[in-house]
């Protein structure tokens, strides 16, 4: 849940263009019920103020302050009803960029803690669940990654998974706000370490815009390491978005798209999985891991096939413990492994009923 | 995380046997750390206050009320430094048995909430997947099941799971503390409706003592629905409470037993699995599950089988989907499948290795 390179904020590039805004007028279908409060919370999402640090703990997300009432303490269209709270050691940086706002602190247990306009976005102990999942799931999909994009992840920690795999030859990052680059590599560096590979190209800028510029069927992979769809980063889970991730990538090649929750979010990735389905033509498929400091305590990923050379994503054909220097000492891996891989597309009953029909392309 | 039949409260029979009252005055090995964390502030949670609805929002736990201060909100000895908030619609309970404080209430997104001594212990939205892993990871694992127990599991959950098997004959249940059964037959129906099986033995009272008077290798499977290892319950972890649950067992016979986050301790699991992997002999295994209203968001179960005809917990033997009647309409599953049991024992690589060494018999 990086800040996304499609805009995260109030006077990003993206914003201008508004949801969906790829020109079409025409009227857009009805939404499930948990889109449309996504939609219809956004104006309150923008109402922007600092996370809030309330005797000594961080609570996410409060969206009313200045003239903030003690009643509305919790309030986040994604996950209404619920919030966790970190007890904060110290706070190491409050900052904001023309995207959004940046907060770093030390937290009691979870080590340090970036938060973006008041989402924990990651913490030292699990950043290592999110980052090996969307990176090793779509990378050790297919045989020999060669050309991969990364939108969003300005932290580094996707850049740090994707050097693990030696067959990589170009690494493209677009990531919106240097800001986030920045201070993760003051305050994380073992994320920021990712930049350091000399395969990363680094573009400062709106997602959208370089995708559409990317040369058609560049790439074997690209991962969509960003914000929750709520106000403009709404467009990266509508289709637009997605046909022009699909042109940017070759035949066969594999999409990993941030999918949240499959406790809270379930019409949300019904909607995603039938748009990707549409738009891929290949095997489209949810999985999902354990990030204890995102809601729900779970996080989803999407993971889809450009027509072509069939991708079967259950079973790693790339195994990463076959790739040469992957697990190296210095840059142990903490989370994944071929089982995890395996077991991450394994649903609840309810999940699997809910999404079924969304996931019987293999 | 049900009310530990063991006792779970300031004033239970279990109370007065103290930590490991066996009548065993040897000195305890050195504790690993988070269990000395446990044990350092069990008299802080014996400090009982009524959980706490400030502003129409519950969150769990605040250890110091009465005197409360408005620093000290959240504070809970088994996951220092983090909280977890729920808004609250309605309280629909608030009484106090002579073991612990019980509170219901409606909340927002997860529906009804029971709440012992300020921990979550279910909701309705995510129960399912607790009291389904817990049940049928041991159940599944040996044919035919007749003779199962249950310790603590007053609201009925894993009861109802249990009935799902036709193969059982009889099932006994331990759990100290009337009130809670009272109120889950008033506000979680769907629930306790697992008393309502003619082949369910209820008893009330103390674990221990029940389980000391069983008659040796009585049962197929235990099922430990306990509360965590804080203050009374902490016997519930040591090594005296899995010599009389392996006694009761019979050859080949497994037991379940909540077994705590892996995210968050880890030194405690390693404990537990040392412990029975001395005291049971046949395969000892660690398996997780997603909970939301979980503190990480995880649960974690310790799975043992007595030295006799060997278990292999890592593939169902006797798989739900073709037990008679186990998921036919009105009683629908709706976390727990085949494939979650198999996923359940997978490990993220962190955890693998700290955990291997006491994982290594299969």
């Amino acid at each position: 849940m990086e800040a996304g390179g499609a805009g995260n904020g109030s006077n990003g590039a993206a914003q201008t263009k508004g949801s969906g805004g790829d020109g079409s007028t025409k009227t857009p279908p009805p939404l499930p019920p948990c889109c449309v409060k996504a939609r219809a919370a956004a104006p309150e999402s923008e109402a922007k103020c600092h996370a809030t640090v309330v005797s000594g703990w961080f609570t996410e997300p409060r969206s009313h302050c200045g003239k903030a009432s003690k009643v509305q303490y919790y309030n986040n269209p994604m996950w209404p009803g619920e919030a966790h709270s970190l007890k904060v050691e110290k706070i190491l940086y409050q900052g904001k960029s023309p995207y959004q706002e940046v907060l770093v602190f030390e937290s009691s247990t979870y080590g340090k803690v970036l938060v973006l306009d008041g989402i924990v976005q990651l913490t030292d102990k699990d950043e290592c669940a999110y980052q090996e999942m969307i990176t090793h799931l779509p990378l050790c999909s297919i045989p020999s990654p060669k050309k991969v994009l990364v939108i969003g992840g300005g932290d580094g920690g996707v850049l740090r998974e994707i050097s693990r795999h030696s067959s990589v030859e170009s690494i493209d990052i677009c990531e919106i706000d240097q800001l986030v680059i920045d201070i993760c590599k003051d305050f994380f560096p073992h994320l920021s370490v990712g930049f350091e590979d000399p395969r990363v190209q680094l573009h400062v800028g709106d997602a959208v815009e370089f995708l559409r510029n990317a040369p058609e069927g560049t790439y074997d992979a690209i991962i969509v390491d960003s914000s929750d769809p709520i106000g403009p980063a709404q467009e990266l889970v509508e289709k637009p978005f997605f046909e022009t991730i699909a042109r940017a990538l070759r035949p066969g090649g594999v999409l990993c798209n941030q999918a949240e929750s499959m406790w809270l979010h379930t019409h949300l990735i019904q909607d995603m999985l039938s748009i990707c389905r549409e738009t891929f033509k290949g095997s489209v498929r949810y999985a999902w891991t354990s990030v204890p400091t995102y809601p729900s305590g779970v996080i989803g990923f999407l993971l889809c096939a450009k027509e072509g050379p069939p991708v079967n994503f259950l079973t790693p054909i790339n195994p990463i413990e076959k790739v040469e220097g992957a697990t190296k000492a210095g840059r142990e891996i903490r989370f994944y492994n071929s089982e995890m891989h395996r077991a991450a597309f394994v649903l609840p009953t309810f999940a699997k009923r809910e999404l079924e029909a969304y996931c019987a392309s293999t």
